[in-house]
């Protein structure tokens, strides 16, 4: 008798394979008949990151200082820097105690919801979702629910949705916002309504603000939740350096929380990698300060793209721009009933413009593509005029 | 009635605090009476990282070229490498597509084992065991099983325990060699011979040779799993490029697996952070022939440094050397039935001698400490003689 095979992780194997990778194929496959690719698939801004950025890279890189392990936490220096920072943005006292730094914000997310859920529990979400956090709760084994975002109400939870929701027993609920992929920006007093009922209720709030530094409104917190008593018993907020120092290579990302929950992080951090690397780390610590005005600059020309890319679909009465935001647009192809991948594919294959299916973001968006438009500058966004007018499957 | 404190995941919260910081804390609070501190704790090389590998890291860390999302897999180039590494030093053919790039071998571990397991699973260990190999496994639910070694067997596992021990129905058996705590090296027919077991019973068998490049012998291959056929089905072995490269802050590692298996880690690296820091990649894929001989130096230096604390302890007879290979001694420390927290605490305050509390690594260790003599130099081990001789708590 033939021994038995070893098997792998069901939780695992039932995953789809990496959604991006896939859809890279798609663009790498078509010939270039209309013209330069238009990438607006993966999120990377289309902007170089600045010289000073990678001189300091640079320079950490090749310094003997950053080669042994380093604080699990994160270099001290970056946590009081970057505190310093995000008190300021919301006006609210953080200091280095409140910082966990990650190798990106995907581990700052699975680093938050392990601290706090574990196979078993159950993690509510928005839908559309960003498809590694479904991933990741779902190869934990963790359970997830949905709050429906619908178009008209701009892709925006309900409040009474949410508390609904809330009382199905959860252990956190996950937002983003600036959301991925619809580009919907939360206004503060939705979240703090949220946060209200995540308190009353006993639910971590996971608030992954990735896209922050892309919001509409310059100089505004984002939110005020980090000024409320009590907001280090319940409330998480994750960011990456990935997307605006368009760093994404070198794998950055932090959480704020409160000192015990920072705690929990670096026990689960010290088993999934030990630190975050450190040379990149010291270079992001001095780029932080230096480079306000050039990331102030790229938040205006991101809202320049955004307009562009109004003023595209407006004239093409088929696409509907369902939602546009901070970095990204949901919108709604002229296929009813087609796949959203079949949609995308053909896209990319035959007019060259590649994006990522809406099915890949919730079972109820086969209707939508998500444009990463911030990716393309102003020329590629109005190019996307010509290649999607009369595009037929 | 006041609302309920949301409650961190159990799991994680049992776990006690990462346990490196704390002895690091321990030496801090040394005085320097008995001259500089001998700090034989965390496992990191004494010598520096090598000019080239530095001048290569600050290269590549400046260049736009890595700024951007990498392949989850690993930079083909440095997959290609390290392939061809590991072909030759195994004599086995080994591909690119055998091997996944991860920050580090803690994250290698992890990746491993999510692919195989999920919590309410088993995996079975040795003891003495690295300690994050069992707080990861805690934090994710899955249970543990111990095979003991022992100081009279060489600290190495029986067969017949092994044995045993699988019939229990365990996902995955996981093995460092040579060995975190003990330093022991497994013969590669104690490898095959558990080799065999796992492959009848349906096993995985996760090897971590994290210090292989520390062997006491050079050129042979530690071990022939990789040339036994049908070895991707169930074996899968990590490494660590932090050690041999002297580079653990740049957070890189490797696995060495069939294509199924790398397959499974990518769903999970996706997760987990996308994919390991690029620019030092792609440094690594240039050093990887170009230190070659700088490595080789660096095992012979450590054989000395094995000598020499070889000759140390042959003259401290309350001290016992209960074992001594690659890059690791495990001491029996003279005082009975006191912690070896106690003992390792007492050692670096009072003597400023760091090293780890045996405790920590399993519940039957309290009788040893953990000495990583590869981080000190000659001289620096010598110096223990006086420190250790006459010590009392
Ligand atoms: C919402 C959201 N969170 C997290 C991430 C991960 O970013 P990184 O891991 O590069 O920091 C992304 C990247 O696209 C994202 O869109
Ligand atoms: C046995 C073993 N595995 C893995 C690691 C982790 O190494 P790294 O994550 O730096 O590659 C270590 C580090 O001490 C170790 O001793």
């Amino acid at each position: 008798m033939p021994a038995p095979k070893p098997a792998f992780n069901s939780l695992v194997h039932r995953i789809s394979p990496p959604p991006v990778p896939s859809v890279q194929a798609w663009a790498r496959a078509y010939g270039g008949a209309k013209g330069p690719l238009i990438d607006l698939s993966q999120a990377v801004p289309g902007y170089p990151a600045h010289p000073v950025m990678l001189e300091l890279l640079g320079q950490t890189a090749a310094s003997l200082a950053y080669t042994g392990y380093g604080p699990i936490e994160g270099e001290r220096k970056l946590r009081e820097t970057y505190a310093a920072h995000v008190a300021d943005l919301y006006g609210a006292a953080l200091v280095a105690e409140n910082i966990h730094i990650t190798s990106g914000c995907n581990q700052a997310f699975i680093c938050a919801v392990m601290a706090v859920a574990g196979a078993g529990d159950t993690v509510l979400m928005t839908e559309p979702y960003y498809f590694n956090h479904e991933t990741t709760l779902a190869m934990l084994g963790i359970g997830t629910r949905f709050v429906a975002c619908r178009a008209e109400d701009g892709f925006l939870p309900r409040v009474e949705a949410v508390a609904a929701a809330l009382d199905t027993g959860v252990k956190a609920l996950a937002l983003v916002s600036p959301n991925n992929p619809t580009g919907a920006v939360y206004p503060p007093d939705l979240l703090a309504a949220i946060a209200d009922l995540c308190r009353e209720r006993g639910v971590w709030l996971i608030l992954d603000e990735t896209y922050r530094d892309f919001l509409p409104s310059a100089g505004e917190a984002p939110h005020a939740l980090f000024r409320r008593d009590g907001w280090q018993d319940f409330v998480v907020s994750l960011y990456s350096f990935s997307k605006s120092f368009c760093i994404p290579g070198h794998r950055l990302g932090a959480i704020t929380a409160g000192p015990a929950f920072i705690a929990e992080v670096a026990k689960i951090m010290d088993n999934l990698q030990i630190c975050a690397p450190r040379a990149a780390q010291a270079a992001v610590e001095q780029a932080l300060p230096r480079l306000a005005g050039w990331r102030e600059e790229n938040r205006l020309e991101i809202l320049r793209r955004a307009e562009a890319l109004k003023d595209v679909m407006a004239g093409l009465p088929d696409w509907q721009l369902a939602a546009v935001g901070a970095y990204f647009a949901f919108v709604r192809h002229p296929f009813a009933g087609v796949s959203s991948a079949t949609v995308a594919e053909a896209l990319a294959k035959r007019a060259g413009v590649s994006c990522i299916p809406g099915g890949y973001f919730g079972p109820d968006q086969e209707g939508y593509l998500r444009f990463a438009f911030a990716n393309a500058d102003e020329e590629g966004i109005r190019a996307l005029s010509a290649r999607l007018d009369g595009f037929t499957l």
